[in-house]
C-alpha cells in the first residue's frame, strides 16, 4: 500500500532481492536492557534466512542464540531521497547440524582469515517487511508514516 | 577498551563527532510490540541530542513522542573491514516550545519542500556509545565480541 509520504510498501520477494543486494545489515537485539545494534557482514540462505558467520566465542554469539532478533538492511541516498529498507524478524540459533554447517560452509563465501572457530547464526524469516522510499518530503524525514 | 575482534570502544566525544558526518541514521522503537526499524535524515544539536524534523501528522511522530528510543548510525566498508557505528539511547520527544522549534529552524537545515505541517523531534543523548572496526577477522562478522 502506498503511504502519502513517498514511500512504498515491499512485497516478500522484493525484500529478499533487496537483502541479498546489500553489503552489511544491522543486527537489533537486547543487551542487559537496553537496545543494541551491530553492523555486521552477512549472507542470504535459499529459505531468505539471514546467515551470520562470527566466532564461536563471542558474546553476540551468546547473545543471539535461541532468541527473537531482527535484522535491518538499507541502502538510502540522501540526496535523491530514494532507497530502501528491510526488516527481517525472527528467532537466531547458532548452527549446531554438523551437515547443515557443512552445507553453509560450501555455499557461502569462505572465511579469509579463519583465524578462529566460527559458527553460522540463522535468523529466520519470519516476519519480513521493507519500505521503497521514492521521494520523501522532508528534510529529515526519510520514513515511512503510514 | 579493545577488544580480541578488531573493534575498538570510542568515547562520548568521538560518538558524537562521528554520528555528526552520517547522511542517515536509523530509529529503533517497538511498534505493535515489535522491533521497527526507519531510516532517517537527521542533525545533531550542540548537546549531542539526534534532531529529526518529521511531519506533525505521521505515525512515526506519535510513536516516538514520550518513549526511550534508540538511533543507530554506523559508515562501514565491508571491502575493508573497517568503519563506526555509534548508539544513541534516550527519551525522544516532540518539541512542542515555539522558541526551541524557532530556534531550530534557524539552526537547522530548511526544508527544501515544506508541503505540510512538520515537528522536530528530539532525541536525548542519555546514552552514547560506539565502536570503530579497525578490521575484523572474520567474513561476516564485523561485530563487537566484548
Amino acid at each position: 500500500m502506498d503511504s502519502d509520504d513517498g514511500s512504498r510498501e515491499l512485497g516478500r520477494p522484493e525484500c529478499l532481492r533487496l537483502l541479498a543486494t546489500a553489503p552489511i545489515g544491522r543486527i537489533v537485539h537486547t543487551r542487559q536492557a537496553l537496545p543494541a545494534v551491530v553492523p555486521v557482514e552477512f549472507g542470504v540462505d535459499g529459505d531468505g534466512a539471514v546467515l551470520l558467520r562470527i566466532a564461536a566465542a563471542s558474546e553476540l554469539a551468546r547473545a543471539l542464540d535461541g532468541v527473537v532478533v531482527a535484522f535491518e538492511a538499507d541502502a538510502v541516498d540522501a540526496a535523491a531521497r530514494s532507497g530502501w529498507s528491510v526488516l527481517v524478524t525472527g528467532r537466531a540459533a547458532v548452527v549446531t547440524d554438523r551437515a547443515e554447517a557443512a552445507r553453509l560452509e560450501r555455499t557461502a563465501p569462505a572465511s579469509p582469515v579463519p583465524s578462529r572457530e566460527e559458527v553460522f547464526v540463522r535468523i529466520e524469516p519470519e516476519l519480513v517487511s521493507g519500505r521503497e522510499l521514492v521521494g520523501g518530503r522532508t528534510r529529515y524525514g526519510l520514513h515511512a508514516s503510514a
